[in-house]
């Protein structure tokens, strides 16, 4: 089964953007078994999008279009699409009901231009968007299955998932592409590397066989292994003990094998061990906190975080004594260490985590260059203190130091399970 | 002039990669005055390659095709190319000449398989590639050029600056493509569109006319004007002229028209008036903290920032009284103010900001559903405070708040410029 996946707006064909909507759909599509031959990205333009759609059909088992159903002018796809399939469009009524509730809710009158985007062409199913104004559409053209879906990724990616579910993956037979992602923290990818490449080569001559690719992306690298099976339990059985090797040589670096983010991962250990926890910020700048608290239900175990960027709010807020700081600087193991203790006195936690550090561009200095981050954390009774020197851009540092606090915290708490 | 550019191989349709070279490749063929229409990645299928350079001869007045130039039978490039202009290849004796070369000045023999790089269709102008042994190819078909480069950036880069100066500039007729971005939050799209529409239309009939496209990301909107220009000069005049008119039509949404980030624009806006800041959050979780210091030299003026989760800590912290959380609730704007006022007194800042609210997924309730933010801005003797019913899930509650918050600090300050 072959599946062609496009992505229409001209913004997408400038030198500043990319196209990642479709690395989305490729790994869902080959889960099923559809083999991605053509991707593109197309300008704001209806003949030219006709163009490609047409020379598509003559070949593609699917043609999944993402964007240029908004509502302005320049949102294409509909009339290419009905042009492409001489299916002429009617408005329709239930979708404009739906889109001027959406802007009621709001407290605000539907603008008339929105309703371009209740068009449907003749035989079109409409795809209900939970996230977003513009409905999705499903077409079918001889052999070919037309889904046309918004470009927003949190909108495109429940209906993918659906469109896969109802009718993309119900056509499909025979094998399919499975994957498992292992995320893995506080290592290099030449170390990883040179660990794990003894295992995965003998994977490809299995009776499952499973390829294996090593990324390396911002404070972890991931695993990616893809099985070629006929079913996914001939698949899980091969990734399961794939993974299960895995884990074995590079234990405890690998945080994750389920896709599930360091943050969540953390949240499901303090959870579990009914743990609470509260962090002093200064180079981190609040991001450690926010990640924290980007799981649903982090009340549950995260009370409070303090952002300490000048000295005297060190004081005030996670208790540093002046005397330290003059004695030690700012950027110090005992300060974050004082940083850690004040604010899980203060917050009555069982954890407290302290992270002081220069992010740059400016402040470093000969000693402590930028990138030089003291990160402390306490649980109960036990203590971890550890300098870290991060490479990288303001972001970056800021990224990677709470990449690293949250493993310390977690190899900590894998102890004491 | 109209421009695709092509990727060739099935590596770059897993889920894993994206195409880079069409960003460098359409950042220097804007510059000259290329419009590039279609970017697609093809699989190494030597019938499906010929098919989409079919349909791009059509319209492309060029076609830069990369990858596919290997020695191995997957590099189908020059085969589809030899099919669809139907020009035979021939093996070209200097190139193999060069070939052996390369592999014996590394002591080897040139494996026979490499032969297969020195076929050259009829009519074809060999490229020299001085970093690898993949000679380019140049063929003219009708009014379409064609050009085959290697997909390694570091090879096909240098062949396409040369290809760029000798064989693409002079063809245009010296007019270019030149970009700005202007930046508005606080307004939908539909409701920019509506305002702006009337004036980017005109737009398109003048001596440098200039396209518009609109954008919707999360928590901003963005205008992306193109301007088609004989020199850098002309563009600039047209573009400051479009800009001030965008501005004047929308002030004052619009944020940044040099691409800045909210956030740098507040830093700038803080600095010029030597403010300093200091906030309390509840549910964006440290976001704006650390959104604020994402900023180089943030230092300067956020002091710093609470993030109170519990009850309990919005009292410690930010001094609410507990029986004003009973009578209003956490999430209220009474709160948020006090939050505000809270943290403003004890960090002696002139800004305060408090932000209370539901980001969900649970916690919702009827009066106060999931995405219901209050934000409070107070700066020196003016207090701002509003609720937001926000839109999507956690993260984007998240975000969206932020912004708010940023935004209505941003007209408090304009105000008092």
């Amino acid at each position: 089964m072959k599946a062609c996946i496009l992505a229409v707006g001209s913004e997408m064909l400038t030198p500043f953007r990319v196209d990642t909507n479709s690395l989305f759909i490729t790994e869902r599509l080959n889960a099923s078994g559809y083999d991605v031959r053509l991707k593109a990205v197309v300008a704001d333009d209806v003949d030219e999008l006709a163009e490609i759609v047409r020379s598509a059909l003559a070949w593609a088992d699917v043609i999944v279009i993402t964007g240029g159903l908004g509502p302005t002018a320049d949102d294409i796809t509909r009339d290419a699409i009905s042009r492409v399939l001489d299916a002429p469009m009617t408005e329709d009524e239930q979708i404009v009901d739906g889109i001027r509730e959406r802007f009621a809710r709001r407290g605000l009158t539907m603008p008339e231009i929105n309703r371009r985007q209740a068009m449907v062409p003749r035989g079109a199913t409409v795809l209900p968007n939970p996230n977003g104004s513009a409905p999705g559409l499903w077409l079918e053209h001889d052999r070919t299955g037309i889904a046309l879906l918004p470009g927003p990724p949190r909108e495109m990616k429940p209906m993918f998932e659906a469109l896969m579910a109802n009718r993309l993956a119900p056509k499909t037979i025979g094998r399919g592409l499975f994957r498992r992602v292992l995320k893995i923290t506080g290592r290099t990818e030449s170390d990883v590397d040179a660990h794990v490449q003894p295992i995965y080569e003998t994977w490809t001559q299995q009776t499952v066989p499973i390829t294996t690719t090593i990324l390396a992306v911002l404070g972890q690298i991931e695993l990616h292994l893809t099985a070629h099976a006929p079913t996914q339990a001939d698949a899980d059985a091969a990734l399961d003990a794939a993974v299960g090797q895995l884990q074995e040589a590079l234990a405890p670096a690998v945080y994750s094998v389920d896709g599930r983010a360091l943050e969540a991962v953390m949240g499901d250990l303090l959870r579990e061990q009914r743990l609470t926890i509260a962090v002093a910020e200064s180079c981190t700048g609040g991001l450690l906190a926010s990640r924290l608290t980007d799981v649903p239900g982090s009340s549950e175990y995260f009370d409070r975080g303090v952002v300490c960027y000048s000295n005297q709010a060190k004081t005030d807020m996670a208790g540093v004594p002046e005397a330290l700081i003059r004695e030690h600087g700012a950027v110090s193991e005992q300060v974050a260490e004082a940083m850690a203790a004040g604010i899980r006195e203060r917050a009555r936690t069982n954890i407290g985590i302290g992270i002081t550090g220069i992010a740059g561009p400016g402040g470093g200095t000969p000693e402590k260059p930028v990138g030089t981050v003291c990160i402390a954390v306490i649980v109960n009774e036990q203590t971890r203190i550890r300098t870290f020197p991060f490479v990288g851009g303001r972001e970056m540092v800021k990224f990677q130091a709470t990449q690293a606090a949250m493993n310390m915290l977690r190899l900590l708490l894998m102890k004491s399970r």
